[in-house]
């Protein structure tokens, strides 16, 4: 029974033989969202199996309760229950988390520290080569400020672990990817924040990223700042000519191939969108809007210029449908595939 | 011949009773751009011709040199040329603009000026009640600004030439409806730009257009300024606390049904465009940027809480394409469509 369950006999690897198949470790997120039945149904998944070693990074006992509430079927027709049974031994028990506390759809101070000390694990383990690369679930960012933990994001927490401090987060889905020069700030922050420098480390970053999925040169469109990108002055306190300009021309000088800085509203039209492979843009939400508004169930989080491979789903903990079996795995699932791919360094098309 | 022509004497209006058609100024915009032609299609079409009587408004003689100059068959059989002839007379001639010195895609600062005058005109007689309806084609501001006028755009102009200084510029189409709180400042200008009572007078403009166009009660969605709506002031300056959520509770009070302020990342995904009519953005590509992505080819500008009805293409001069009879004519046909409908009070589903 146990060994029907276990996709890796299906599967027929040969257990005398070292397993080829990367190490990824999956954090949960905060275990009152939806992050652990989103893990447990892509660690359950054959297409996941087939690819890597699933380690899910989390709460185990609180799984456990996760798997027993979901409806059955949730997970094309796997016991969760039982799956987790066979495979807890591989995963990663993290916080001291009392499993029958957990409120599904009410975080505290408590999950957000549980799922603080599982992405941290799990840099731990990507820098100490012990897993080849890190998914991460949602976490709700007011339980990590509860537990006193004052990082903004996953992305500025894996800046500071690693000591790569100049990450920068790209959101990408087959339609639409879009590097952001500046992530978690105030919107009143933002003009302030910019520099030629950032923007052309974003330009490189993305470019990099994409120039493995893409044939030829890499197109690139950086966007204005401004209403119609500062129109000449017009709109702008001069931040498109003497900052983003500057940057498109220096890394132009690279053999980069960039148009821009272009007007943020007519950078999406589906004529631009035929035109470029990269966005780069100046603010969370420039970016964010047209990636979730045509793209939102299969983009996902990737972390640029980090030595660790990290990627993560691009949507929140949806406490509202937590435990329920009802949220869509599509994210984690793309997730879970650039990892792979990222860490074994090839795209597939 | 030219009786083949007339569209109206096919459509056999009876010319001896008034004709009921309301009377629409329709504005070509900068003649070295797309906007005469758009105009001149537009002003022949049969379903236009039908619902109002179009008044173009614009440097007469340009005209005629577009008219010439455009490939046969670019509006739908018509020959633009001996149309310009026999209707010219109907329309206003506006500015002293040498017709032989417009080089197409070449905007000067006596083609800013020809353009603003006629805005002014139409504004004029939209006050005076000659006409019924103002709609615009694009402007180029650059050449504004060359011929010294200061107005960042047509809904600045109007709200100073009519007096209703707290006018709103809404993007409308079938799919996706924002008005904006404010609209042609500098990014970093935005947070210091928003009021409660702004705010407020957005929410009741919007709800006030969309509630003859939707069954029930309108649905209005708020954006929130900041990354993750602010994150409960993680990511802000307590703007979503201190102005945008006081703005909501005020307006719920008056019984409106208002969702906010919301994630401005997550605002545009298709469930949220499914359980929204209008969205309240709090600054230019908040909304611009979604509607564009989205609905590109149909979106039609209004101007909210204005005395006078006036309506206008989504799009700029596109000057690379211009008098070629490429550019499309979507957006001035649902312009032209929404004006009527506007100034006769009738919103068609």
């Amino acid at each position: 029974m146990l060994e029907e369950l276990s996709h890796k006999s299906k599967l027929d690897f040969n257990e005398s033989s070292p397993d080829a198949r990367p190490r990824v470790a999956i954090c949960v997120g905060d275990v009152a969202g939806v992050g652990p039945e989103l893990a447990l149904r892509c660690a359950a998944d054959l297409g996941v199996i087939s690819r890597c070693q699933p380690i899910i990074v989390g709460p185990v006992d609180a799984l456990r309760r996760v798997a027993a509430e979901l409806p059955l079927g949730a997970a094309n027709g796997v016991d969760l229950t039982q799956y987790v049974e066979h495979h807890a031994k591989d995963w990663i028990n993290i916080g001291n988390l009392q499993a029958k506390s957990v409120v599904p759809g009410t975080f505290t101070a408590a999950t957000g520290q549980a799922s603080y000390d599982a992405v941290n694990w799990a840099i731990d383990a990507a820098m100490a080569g012990e897993v080849a690369a890190v998914v991460t679930g949602p976490i709700q960012k007011e339980a990590w400020r509860d537990a006193g933990i004052c990082f903004p994001g996953h992305t500025e927490l894996i800046a500071k672990r690693t000591g790569d401090d100049d990450v920068r987060m790209m959101l990408t889905a087959d339609a639409i990817s879009c590097v952001l020069v500046t992530i978690h700030l105030p919107l009143a922050d933002v003009p302030g924040a910019l520099s030629i420098a950032g923007i052309v480390r974003s330009i490189h970053l993305g470019g990099e990223a994409l120039s493995k999925r893409v044939c030829g040169n890499v197109r690139v469109t950086v966007l204005g700042l401004n209403p119609h990108a500062g129109e000449n002055g017009l709109m702008s306190h001069g931040e498109e000519q003497e900052i983003i300009f500057p940057a498109i021309m220096a890394a132009r000088r690279e053999g980069l191939e960039i148009v821009g800085p272009v007007p943020p509203d007519t950078a999406f039209t589906p004529s631009m969108r035929e035109r470029t492979d990269v966005y780069v843009c100046m603010y969370h939400d420039q970016g964010l809007i047209p990636l979730k508004a045509i793209a939102f169930d299969d983009a996902v989080n990737v972390t640029l210029g980090s030595r660790i491979v990290r990627t993560s789903v691009d949507h929140g903990t949806a406490m509202d449908i937590a435990w329920q079996g009802i949220a869509k795995h599509t994210s984690m699932l793309a997730a879970i595939d650039m990892a792979v791919d990222l860490s074994s360094n090839t795209y597939r098309p």
